[in-house]
């Protein structure tokens, strides 16, 4: 039997059985050490903690979560709570956030909540994780309702919408504002600019950065006499939108521009125009999203959209994340970051 | 101040500060149904836990996992090892596994691992967590180096490829294995049916599954003397495969068939031979894609392509992790679900 075979039936019949004292020894430094080099709060010199860990790693060793969690009171988890992790945006973001995060030496649960019915029993479940922060992506929760939930868990809350934080939001949790006045300004100029007159809004019922959206639209329209002709409801999603669009095409009206509130419902839209209804793209009717997720990069969509670099806000939820660890009990902030137009085929 | 603030203050400064006995009071129940009602493995009617659930909520109690783990030496965490979430296939699988999993009182970790340097440390970390089981999708980890790293936890190992597990692989994890060789067959089938001469492979490079395609491949090829032209690498990825077929059909060759390794690697050959190369799709040159993602009905791509069920796929994983939670010390399963071919309008 090999070295190597020797060493996985040990590992097999006893796992994480190395000490941090084992640890220590080899690594030739202090048990307190082993322990420092593990919390993401202790300060550490990099090659010195990286040194431990490697160290660490060779003898199989990790301190025990649970037991740690159990004697801190807090753990080193961060709850993510989604609607869905299945569409793109959630998906692109939250891969990007957890590698982030566990390069912070956090880790990342999901939850996935679709019905508000059971609220406060996953609150509860969530919340027995004893979360070190928790960041809620369902856009129908209301701060003060996360704010109850998580009362001493930090939550933080990331807002896509034109809105200032209102008096009664201040101080319940931490926000994420995407302001998007700006990037809806310049695709309206856009679509100006090519002489569009009448604009279909496909917006996701029930969202407040909708709400916050459609005002923005609304004043960019008024400033260059493009007509709003209406809002159809699309659910942020490809098939909803690509029926909705070619109802309304057939029954209500004819726009030259259609705005959708995320890029998975501007795909419906441009397949319903150019596949159901035979009308050419961005020729006969401009189509403009929001997001600029990966797909939208796509050679048969090649959309023009409004969106965040994700890099950049996956590294704002990092700062404030990093924030809420090492002080749980400072004031709650709020970190603005700008979506901006990306010019492709569609407008 | 309204009865609702007041409730909101508390809970803000005790949160979960309802105890076991307060539900079990609330609920005319015992303390041990209290217990039980929480846990997955026990036995209760099922009204009866909806109804000891639903006093919990309502009194915001939820047992401490940290607590429960360091007692029982196990958590409900049931722990996704991706390399990304990023790709539409793995983000649709864990949406609704991470869903079923809820519904079983289980709660999902993800641990994103692209780099197999830090495998140790990084199984060392999974493992501090105590999960009831690891469900682990990199394709190109070794079932034994999972063994050797969760020898205690049941590891479940979705496989997709057409081979049976060798003797070296069994009784080493759990697998969820897909039979891919009648889907293949099929689709080579239809493409022989249209005339189609030669085709070229786009393959997802160092992908154990991949192996086994291009076996099961070449052998439905051979059958219908379809000339196997090339394998390119598109490492299942759409950019990497769009420049990848762009760049084959300028130096190397014309095929009049493309078989690519998974969905998004499908759309990247399609948007090259209809945006770059001008080659009309499936007129001159028929695609067929792997997975069926939703994103394959998208009317701009249409793709006909070979893949399982998302449901099927996904209550075969619950099964084994019921099986897990249940039984750890249980010998290893093997499950086998079969992959169809879609037929759309690419092939």
């Amino acid at each position: 039997m090999s070295d190597d075979s020797a060493d996985t039936e040990r590992t097999r019949e006893h796992p994480g059985s190395s000490t941090a004292l084992d640890v220590a020894k080899a690594a030739k430094v202090s048990r307190i050490m082993v322990s420092r080099a593990f919390n993401p709060e202790a300060s550490v010199r990099p090659d010195k903690r990286q040194h431990i860990l490697d160290v660490a790693a060779s003898l199989g060793y990790h301190p025990d979560m649970a037991a740690r969690a159990m004697v801190t009171r807090r753990s080193n988890l961060v709850a993510v709570v989604v609607s869905t992790l299945a569409n793109p945006w959630e998906a692109q973001e939250i891969d990007a956030l957890t590698a982030v995060l566990q390069e912070d030496g956090l880790a990342v649960m999901v939850f996935r909540m679709e019905h508000k019915s059971r609220l406060q029993f996953n609150f509860a479940h969530i919340r027995a994780y004893r979360p070190a922060a928790v960041i809620a992506y369902m856009d129908d929760l209301k701060p003060h309702q996360l704010r109850r939930a998580f009362g001493n868990s930090p939550a933080i809350y990331p807002v896509y919408g034109a809105h200032a934080p209102t008096d009664h939001d201040e101080h319940m949790v931490d926000r994420l504002h995407v302001e998007q006045h700006e990037g809806i300004a310049n695709a309206v100029r856009l679509l100006a600019g090519t002489g569009r007159k009448r604009l279909l809004y496909v917006r996701g019922e029930g969202a407040a950065s909708d709400l916050d959206r459609v005002d923005a639209l609304e004043e960019a329209l008024a400033e260059h006499s493009i007509v709003f002709e209406a809002a159809i409801d699309g659910n942020f999603d490809y098939a909803t939108t690509r029926a909705a669009v070619i109802n309304y095409w057939r029954r209500e009206g004819q726009p030259d521009a259609i705005f959708a509130a995320n890029d998975t419902s501007a795909f419906g839209a441009i397949d319903a125009l150019r596949y159901d209804l035979g009308v050419s793209v961005p020729q006969q009717c401009a189509v403009v999203g929001f997001d600029n997720i990966r797909e939208a990069a796509w050679q048969a969509y090649n959309l023009t959209t409004i969106g965040v670099d994700l890099r950049e806000r996956v590294q704002a939820l990092r700062r404030m994340v990093a924030a809420r660890v090492s002080e749980p009990r400072a004031r709650s902030m709020v970190e603005t970051i700008r979506a901006r137009l990306v010019v492709r085929g569609t407008a």
